[in-house]
């Protein structure tokens, strides 16, 4: 097709066009990348174009009743009208053919490129697009009117239903250029970031057309162009592309190829910034190039593929000028890095050390001082508030649960009221003044089981229990100033994820046998009643510790209950909003359902026992704690010994937790603070044994808890778009608020009374469970259960054979093994050299694997790091060199897996 | 690239080769489409071509040290060496780049070609192939020793660990055509059918070269090319592409897209008849026009798409000649009906009317009886044995528990004795005689509730029950009888879905309520102890109904271990055949765990109380009900109104199941015999009205199952490919022999004592909820709930308006009401009628619904059908005439979906 008004054109409008066949297909990079340089887009670069909307309206209905009907729209993903359902497809990756491409090109290269072209309504518009040489004046007064028809569109709009356009030609010529009150009503308006602009697409057969007519437009500056797109956006591009009939629906195939072209953000790029036909043509068949392609006998084309988790990067696909101007270009190696950022070394540069007594310390009190307004500011958020509920209750569970396990182990040298008082007052002075305020205190599992021996221990030997502690306390707490002084904490470096998960596991373990031990020791007490001969006759019943027997089995139902409140969450039935509250007050929800079922079959259940009175619950002891007591003044001396064991215990309790905390994939801006966490600890750790409270640490479940409930999300906007992570709302004011919550709760005792004991070991048990299948190590025990046809595509399974899987698998059995038989003999108290250990077992495993090998199994230390950075070796792919493969790992969202939950 | 010795192959070897550039690529139909007639492959057609193994070997390690290494292989689907993990990828959906293919395609047009190359050994070959006029003689001599050197194969021998090949350059000339060990070890062998032939193709960088070389070779005998492939198969195909080092792995691209395009049906069936290279090009150029394309933004061409659940036709790709020659050019229209072959009309011979009274019974005894010999003889398999066991254990499970109910009902006219009788006599001579011997009989809900209904009439109105139940079954053979003769069996096309789906989900709430309210009965009955008064002080406990509370939680437990059960078989956890044992077994398993739980635990459940002695369990009764008994004579006329009732509710059951067992997707061969079915049913009736055994019908579910454990699936050989449902194993031994155990179980009772009712109820329960969940209607209801955007990608909600939908749901919401309402009130006596006029209400949707909705929602009723063929209307699509779209339907397997399951 030839372009008759071609000249008058470029004289009075300066579009620039080249119509002849210039077929070259060589990308010539552009010398004046801004050369349309009256429009917006021109100096923002190719992340900061604006978002293009882009239609497909199809003539429809040849020859009897002509009509346009919007059958496609496109932002990320295409979306497809169900002209039969009357609503819109979901969004699915655009797929097309070869050959619709190919036609595509060649009907763009012979046909009309206008771009930046000046028109300021639709009419100009369609005036110079009609206006071409081998169109009679009859046939582009037909096309005109054509093309100037209100086009069909399926708008929803906002509570009202779905409500088609209408077709009245005679009207078309007044008002083509207001937008319908549908378009400005239509949802889909409020899903598309400011300042988007629209493309349309008008493809269709005509059948008094003798040769296809194309036509592909840039507009100088986008106007609205009346009821053409169903959103009333600006319109940057306007494509047309008529021809007479064919066999197949090639032009509806060419329309969908234009609008995927379009939607494709390096094709966008370039075509904002083509000067002529050439850089047009030059843009598609640098999209050829990259397109991948599905064979045609194993893949079926009209499959719908849904929207990928993640798009894939656009970096390596920039046009090289552009990746040099973005300062994109990545060294060599570092892919390797940013592969393997969620170890600490790579990411936290507070754990350098500085060389100097308390160095740490006041490096981390500077840092996190700048950031000390905003942690409060940063809170006036409504997510806040929601995220104090859901963490309050946790806390709470916990004080009454660790309460409760303490009175047992302690003999009722302290209970519940020291749980409460001792977590509102060490958490509340924690999170004003700690270096990562997201954690939450609690006493832990490894604590508690310490704390039992030193009890055992001391009533053994007629000591008294709280000024012993007492010491071990001030001891302690000298200790953990020594670490904090001689900059010890930089040493978390060694703590790799084989350590970090064998701690939790054995933590979660320790969770789910503590429950399952309570369960089953409440059957023994209160036995399941057999038809045996008590049964028969008479006999007599009193309210001791026969009273009842259905705890076990109601603890049961408990579980089950949040399983299945938990469900709740990922199905697709009822509204999000609905499903988040259910599944954020699941814990809350299945607290009340086991109290009221306990309370309304009036079960006799073992209640949570607390005092209604403001006192220690040792009768007769003072809040302050004696320092010697009944004990001879050598046992605080002597209280040193155990005191190193516990500083270990504490220190690698504490660290574990702050390097998951502070792992780089949360993306935290304000940094952690490892020293002045452990400072904290320590100053902690003196008021408690001094007010005979509870010890405290930090908590990994509740506190990945707590920055789960502060993820900061982008909305969902476009269609098909997943809400991608932009980092925690990290603040001061959620934890003391949860803290000061917890001690007012110490007053809400004649409400906490009715709370059965079994619902919570239930919610104990889920806790534990959840943990526990929420780590690596998990998932890599099941692949030894698992026939190798079936394993997951595992990344790791990619890179590492499995066999070498299985060993590191079964090495770390072993350990969690070793570590469960100490901690049940009386050699626990070496438990907490043991857990250190496991920092040299992983040191040993060097010798067994390959640094290739621990990387993708584990992390690297840092010697091992600089090794291969002084080898100057790739860790990875020193074989293959297929450096173009697995590179979706570069994709991978870094938004953090935070599965566990304490709900 | 030039030929050197061209001329003397041809003469020598008559490979035809035409190596000019040739570029046109239209298809040019071959006059001569069975060129090379002297190979195994040219009559048979391309579904009949042996399969291709093809296997990428690429060149590494240049320029140290160069070996070849297997580095893909593809059968249906690309299998990838994990180079790091020495193991084979998960097989996948092949991608291309598209420039790999386009430089494929110049190196092919410029290389050499032989085609039917006569070489009977690899060295022949190598010889042939390297004998290019490029290359210097020293060059050819490094290139051909290079070629023969032994590649490396990652290869797994069964039961023994991967072992990989090992490189020897000096031994490589002497046994380079004798197959290693490992190979004919190889655990791949298996899984491949017979009569495979491989295809190799050799690919790498080669510094040394100064041109690109390419070679593609079709041999004209295959021959093992010693160990070149890793399973030792006569090589077809063999493609050699090298060249000098490039940028990226420009070789390893080229060589995976000539992979790819050999595993592609289409284009092996195109290069298994070239007779130049202008017809490889035009099979490159074919492919190149069908594949599907992704956009570079939008899809990330490193992730691994697994394989399709169906691979997609390829029927609309084989050439038009091929297709006339298989007689499989589809007639227009045609696809309408094949999308929806599930009603019986499309697919039931025996439902047209013969007009002759018993003209269907004689049509289905004749039908039949040609295949009696083979339903004993097609028994002969290990999977019918396996089904028995299931099947018994479901038919004695719906024994017991229906012959408790029933027993309840009628206060102990009839029992589990009558149940165990009547099941194995009517179950054993429906098996012999019936038109569907893979229907399972038993006592189905509705007919109990009749049978319930019945004899609170006659015990309030002083009858004699048994002998007033024989005159209504001698009646109600009467009836049938007629129906019978007149042919009413062809009715049943007026059963839609519609109707199967309200029945269905009837029955199963009958299940699921009646399994709650005897439940619930329970605690009723045995109460839970509560704490109040006569908890405290002294109280008397006999061991009458207050004997112990904890069946109902028991039974709650009972339902969870199916639960669990039934999960392992979707895990991946175990091998498979672990997993099918468990899945197979669970309703045994649960059983079982529940008596040892009730037996370990010592409950006091109520159990089965099953006769110890063979007689009828009403004392005093003969085993023949006695004609009048104490009733008056007037009452045999009288019993005919129920009769009639009750003849239209066996009508609707019996003949909704065998709509649904000979739906058209489970494959039947031998089809149905609604005649002689329901002839069958009328003389069991008769049967079993004398001997006061309970009344059967087809059951559903059971039969289902039955079904289920016989499917013939092609046993999943090649990586990827998923087993194939091929049919079922039609006979009648494994009811047979499940109705003979049955009958043995009679003398079980001391064994069937220790069942308690709680664990039967349980499993009923289970059974209710599996066959509610398992029907569209189900699905539709979620829908109601579900927001838009949540809701799956159905392809009914492509084509029929949300609003609609809703609609059709809701009408038949309302109609399950009120048949449930009908259910219980006195009016139940009405019932079956209400159940007729499910069709009614069905037939008065036509005015609701246009044909296409109801095509969607349901399917067509016999008089739409025949309008919508009239009127020359194709029922879809009429507005869009996307007729490309939404075909994956034609692919969609036809196998059952029958996730009905009695465990």
């Amino acid at each position: 097709m030839k372009l008759p008004g071609q000249e008058e054109f470029e004289a009075s409008s300066a579009c620039e066009n080249i119509p002849t066949g210039e077929m070259d297909s060589s990308l010539v990079p552009d010398p004046n990348p801004g050369g349309p340089s009256d429009t917006d887009s021109t100096e923002v670069g190719v992340f900061k174009d604006p978002m293009l909307f882009i239609q497909l309206n199809e003539l429809l209905g040849w020859p009897q009743a002509l009509e346009w009907r919007e059958t496609g729209r496109w932002v990320l993903f295409e979306e497809k009208l169900e002209v039969g359902a009357g609503r819109w497809s979901a969004p699915h990756v655009p797929t097309l053919a070869l050959p619709s491409l190919q036609k595509l090109r060649s009907l763009l290269a012979e046909g009309l490129v206008l771009l930046d072209c000046p028109a300021q309504s639709f009419l100009e518009l369609v005036e110079q697009v009609v206006r071409v040489e081998s169109l009679s004046p009859e046939l582009r007064g037909q096309l005109q009117a054509l093309l100037l028809q209100r086009p069909q569109h399926n708008i929803r709009t906002t509570g009202i239903r779905p409500c088609w356009g209408f077709t009245d030609l005679r009207k078309a010529s007044h008002d083509e250029d207001t937008p319908l009150k549908e378009q400005h009503q239509n949802a889909l308006r409020l899903k598309l970031p400011p300042g988007v602009e629209a493309a349309a697409v008008l493809a269709g057969e005509l059948g008094f057309l003798a040769q296809p007519l194309g036509a592909f437009v840039r507009l100088r500056n986008p106007v609205v162009l009346g009821p053409l797109t169903e959103v009333p956006l600006p319109s940057r591009f306007f494509c047309l592309l008529l021809g007479p009939p064919t066999r197949g629906r090639g032009y509806h195939e060419m329309g969908r190829a234009v609008a995927v072209l379009l939607s494709d953000p390096q094709f966008q790029w370039s075509v904002r910034r083509a000067s002529n036909l050439h850089d047009l043509l030059a843009a598609l068949d640098t999209f050829l190039e990259e397109v991948t392609v599905l064979p045609p006998g194993r893949w079926d084309p009209t499959v719908r593929i849904p929207p990928p988790k993640c798009l894939p990067s656009q970096h390596k696909r920039l046009p090289s000028q552009m990746r040099e101007i973005k300062g994109l270009s990545r060294p060599r190696g570092a892919p390797a890095e940013d592969r393997h950022d969620h170890g600490p070394h790579a990411t936290c540069p507070e754990l350098q050390r500085t060389g100097r007594l308390f160095g740490g310390l006041v490096q981390d009190v500077r840092r996190k001082a700048t950031w000390y307004p905003s942690d409060f500011l940063d809170a006036l958020h409504p997510q806040c508030l929601s995220a104090v509920l859901y963490i309050y209750l946790a806390t709470v569970t916990n004080a009454i649960t660790f309460g409760g396990l303490l009175g047992d182990a302690t003999d009722g040298a302290q209970g519940v009221l020291e749980s409460f008082l001792g977590t509102a007052v060490a958490g509340a002075i924690f999170c004003l003044m700690a270096g990562q305020p997201l954690t939450i205190l609690s006493s832990t599992g490894p604590v508690l089981v310490f704390e039992r021996l030193l009890f055992s221990f001391s009533r053994d030997h007629n000591m008294d229990y709280l000024p012993f502690r007492l010491w071990i306390g001030i001891w302690v707490a000298t200790f953990c100033l020594v670490l904090v002084a001689t900059e010890a904490s930089v040493l978390v470096r060694y703590f790799t994820r084989f350590t970090e998960e064998g701690f939790c596991a054995l933590i979660s373990l320790i969770f789910i046998y503590d429950a399952l031990c309570k369960m089953l020791n409440l059957t023994r007490a209160y036995p399941i009643q057999r038809p045996g001969a008590p049964a028969y006759g008479c006999f007599c019943q009193y309210p001791g510790p026969g009273e009842n027997e259905s705890q076990w089995t109601r603890t049961n139902l408990k579980n089950r209950d949040d399983i299945l409140i938990m469900h709740v969450k990922n199905s697709r039935l009822f509204p999000s909003m609905v499903r988040k509250v259910f599944s954020d007050f699941s814990s809350v929800l299945a607290i009340l359902l086991g109290c009221g079922l306990d309370a309304f079959l009036g079960l006799a259940t073992p209640k949570l026992l607390v005092p209604r009175e403001f006192k220690p619950t040792l009768p007769g002891r003072d809040w302050l704690v004696s320092p010697f007591g009944a004990n001879p003044w050598w046992l605080s001396v002597a209280a040193a010994l155990p005191a190193l064991l516990l500083s270990i215990l504490i220190f690698m309790d504490q660290q574990i937790t702050a390097v998951i905390l502070n792992r780089a994939e949360y993306r935290l801006q304000k940094g952690g603070g490892f020293h002045l966490d452990l400072f904290c600890v320590a100053v902690l750790m003196l008021l408690t044994s001094v007010l005979g409270l509870p010890w405290y640490v930090s908590a990994t479940v509740i506190s990945l808890a707590h920055m789960d409930s502060l993820r900061r999300e982008s909305r969902a906007c476009v269609p098909g778009e997943a809400p991608s992570f932009l980092g925690i709302r990290e603040q001061r004011v959620t934890g003391l608020m949860v803290f000061i919550l917890t001690g007012i709760s110490i007053f809400l005792a004649p409400v906490l009374k009715f709370i059965p004991m079994p619902v919570l070991y239930g919610i104990f048990l889920y806790m534990g469970v959840a943990a526990l299948s929420s780590i690596q190590f998990m998932k890599r025990v099941q692949l030894l259960l698992m026939p190798a046809k079936h394993q997951p595509d595992l990344l790791l399974l990619r890179h590492v054979s499995l066999n070498r899987v299985h060993i590191f698998t079964a090495i770390q059995l072993a350990c969690l093994g070793l570590l469960w038989i100490i901690k049940s003999t009386p050699a626990a108290i070496i438990f907490p050299l043991m857990l250190l250990g496991l920092v040299g077992v992983r040191k040993a495993l060097e010798w067994v694997f390959s640094p290739q090998e621990l990387l993708w199994l584990d992390e690297l230390m840092p010697e091992e790091e600089r090794n291969i950075t002084e080898k100057g070796q790739e860790p990875e792919h020193s074989f293959s060199g297929s450096d173009s493969e697995d590179s979706e790992l570069m994709y991978q969202p870094k938004a953090p897996e935070i599965n566990i939950s304490v709900n």
